[in-house]
């Protein structure tokens, strides 16, 4: 029953907890597509053991850089972070929703200025972090469906 | 280090020797996405005993029907579908390309009448199985592209 298997990583990072049905949102996040070349191994509508399910998502010999570890935390605000080296946890960590968000996501009011081709760069202010609800600074929308306005 | 432990399914399909890097194109073909409500693992870019590189996709409690297979078969002629009742192998099998394939893929040349919303259903001959290349029965339009024409 090899085949069921997955070897422990050496290096890289686990992200657990992630919410159930967002692991192929974290793959896109994370810019894993068909081109890929490291290991990915992606859990999809597994049992936690906090109740209820959930979706796991591990990369080999890849660490994550914070504006990646920002864009998981907005679609997935429970997800933790385990950096592995060496066979050990070297770090975890539950990643963190900023309160302001600034250049990962674009404003989803076509008549925004940072909708328009001018050189504004679309930001905006955390109001609600569980569940998630930024309001952009421009034009003051509501954007609670992130994973759609990701850039 | 539970957490890199992917256990045995019970009952479900495991297909394995995917192109590597067309995981998530099976997934797409099969139905997985974020509303998934069953346990599906993928493994992308593992090494493969045949040498080189391979995509894995497990799912749980689920088996495929014939058009999920042709349509496997189009993008990743060498998988190999494992069928598991009871925790054993019930049956393992390559996926097949079949000779003509009809209503799973739409023909890429926007003039063809089966791109003009006539009731004609997009047909194709295959003329060549590795690398994949089909016929339109209607334009002649040969396609080697079939991941981006699935219907």
């Amino acid at each position: 029953m090899k085949e069921f298997k997955v070897t422990p990583i050496r290096n890289g990072t686990v992200i657990d907890h992630i919410d159930v049905g967002m692991a192929l949102k974290v793959l896109r996040i994370i810019g894993v597509d068909a081109s890929v070349n490291y290991t990915v191994s992606v859990l999809m509508h597994v049992p936690s053991k906090k109740g209820g399910w959930k979706d796991i998502v591990k990369i080999e010999d890849r660490e994550l850089d914070p504006s990646e570890l920002d864009k998981i935390a907005l679609v997935s605000s429970d997800a933790t972070i385990n950096i592995i080296r060496d066979y050990n946890v070297a770090e975890k960590f539950v990643v963190e929703v900023p309160d302001r968000v600034k250049g990962i996501m674009k404003c989803s009011n076509p008549g925004c200025i940072t909708s328009r081709n001018e050189p504004v760069e679309p930001e905006f202010i955390v109001e609600s972090k569980k569940p998630i609800a930024l309001k952009c600074v421009y034009c003051d929308r509501l954007t609670t469906k992130v994973a759609e306005n990701l850039i």
